[in-house]
């Protein structure tokens, strides 16, 4: 039996919330990893994080970091991204991209392992993780699209605060003590860090995720939207979406509604078909009170639905419920899942 | 000038949620009440209120207590109303009924007043108030249906928790504390107090209000579908829903996408409509991040939206996000209104 190949991997972003998660699941999945360094903003190096055991210091994100790196997993932020990605490209090493930056670019694959891992072999040394929000959908759609053609979604989500980062979850239970308490609630980061106005998350329900564009819909709709489009492989496909931050930590619910292309289905044919799809985690049943809520879907893998309805009016339509840890499949996990998927495919040469 | 006529009013749930925002609307408002008789349970029956200044011991609601009563206003649950709204009726008093025990039936309206005011007339004794996500929905979308026509409404909801009662609001408040100091959290009324198992609400979501029925949704889901249709006079309009429960106390919250019947529609045709609607407030300017929020909604008497968005694939298709306070729009001011409503009306004989 031959040695298992072994690859040097960096985490840029490695004390962030996905970062710190990525690092978690390479040790659990026993990734093999030859040498694992983390990088940071100047602010983070120095700090000691421990790794299959032994002690790492995290260093700060530069050109000169991916020097004999074979694979980087990036989740600091699109300017960062957009900033080192390219030199580690020119370093020799694969990007797997957790960030917006590079998603739409036609020469970077957005992947999500269950529904496109074709795409992984077209890479030109990034490959995008899609937005938390759009991974969920898609993994949970692409077997209904497979089986029956889907023509049209249209989505309402309901976000987890950690999706904005640990700073926006410390805001929501400081603000959730303070409420609490009786006491004035501050509001310095949701929804969105970089915008002009702040509100309160704790006990109230935000519209806004990510930067509203000039149409009316904010960035995160538009990567729902363009991303899932991209992903399926399908222009045609009409998507809208409209995304709702709200107050927990952990996992994004999403209210889906689709119109497939066949005649004639009821719940009982999208229910065998999710049953049968990879990372999908069926829960429905309505009399035993039997669905995924964000709480029961946190710390988990896999994409969990419920609630599958047939629409009353149209027979095309169906309704579902699809949960999933946003932090996990909806980052880190797929993060380590594409990079699974490329060092076992032909198309990676060390 | 002629002298004020002025009614007997009973308040039925008086020491409930909904019960002391009545008694308040109508104090604010100066409805023109000769007698106030505030009726409860048994267990409530003894406490001490205060209206108008004056000092009203609560009563034990029963057949009797309607003696002399000219408007009843029930707001204790659909039994409660079952049984003693037709002795109200009986003894000569009109009820308008806050709960679902007599909504769908042929021979009692179901009324917001900004949209079907014309249906008090037809009652027979009794008026129903409809169920709160109903409400602020038709109040929002009727003024878009009377000037373009709509077919097609899909709604995902984002309800607060008092709408389950004061208790289920302590259960919030009370899991949320336990979970923000670290210890397990007891989950005992939520999702619906008579059902079999009950989850945690605080830093969660669940996607059940109300008991399942046997074609997969949920009661209030199926509340808003055909109250919906019953409010509008339109049994051909395509109404489906997806109800969420949330951990906010007050204010429910609406993604509604619609198709309209007319071409060509764009967003500033909707915002002209919105803008001219009684009891609608536009809050509208992405730009400027102004949307309305639970919190923002909180304690007015309006139906605030914002959000409004043209799909992008289907021309004849809108987004809207519609938020008002479930306790006031959605119950206590609607049911003052109709009473409002009905004693302006030659309909109303003393």
């Amino acid at each position: 039996m031959a040695e298992q190949q072994t690859y040097n991997v960096a985490i840029v972003g490695a004390t962030g919330a996905v970062g710190q998660k990525i690092k978690q699941i390479l040790e659990d999945k026993k990734f093999p990893v030859n040498q694992l360094k983390l990088l940071s903003s100047a602010r983070s190096a120095g700090k000691e994080e421990t790794f299959n055991g032994e002690t790492i210091i995290v260093e700060e994100a530069a050109p000169e970091s991916f020097e004999g790196v074979d694979i980087a997993l990036f989740s600091a932020g699109g300017s960062i991204s957009k900033q080192l990605a390219p030199e580690a490209v020119k370093r020799g090493a694969v990007v797997v991209d957790n960030t917006s930056a590079f998603r739409m670019n036609e020469d970077v694959p957005l992947v999500v392992p269950e529904v496109n891992p074709e795409d992984i072999a077209k890479h030109q040394g990034i490959i995008a993780n899609p937005n938390c929000s759009t991974i969920q959908m898609v993994a949970a759609l692409k077997p209904i699209k497979d089986a029956f053609g889907i023509g049209k979604i249209i989505v309402s989500t309901y976000q987890a605060v950690s999706g904005a980062g640990n700073a926006a979850v410390e805001e929501l239970y400081e603000q959730s003590k303070e409420y609490l308490d009786g006491n004035e609630v501050k509001a310095e980061i949701l929804p969105v860090k970089g915008d002009k106005k702040h509100f309160p998350i704790a006990f109230n329900a935000l519209p806004q995720i990510d930067v509203f564009e000039d149409n009316g819909f904010t960035f995160e709709e538009m990567k729902m939207i363009n991303e899932t489009k991209k992903i399926m492989h399908d222009e045609a496909l009409n998507v809208a979406a409209t995304c709702v931050r709200l107050p927990f930590a952990t996992s994004h619910a999403e209210s889906v509604y689709i119109e497939v292309d066949q005649e004639g289905l009821n719940v009982k044919d999208i229910w065998k078909t999710l049953k049968s799809a990879d990372g999908i985690v069926l829960q429905d049943n309505p009399q035993e009170q039997e669905y995924p809520t964000p709480q029961s879907a946190e710390g988990k893998e896999e994409v969990f639905v419920g609630r599958v309805r047939k629409d009353l009016d149209n027979p095309k339509g169906f309704h579902l419920w699809v949960v999933s840890d946003n932090l996990l499949k909806g980052a880190a996990w797929n993060t380590v899942q594409i990079a699974q998927t490329l060092v076992k495919s032909d198309g990676f040469k060390k």
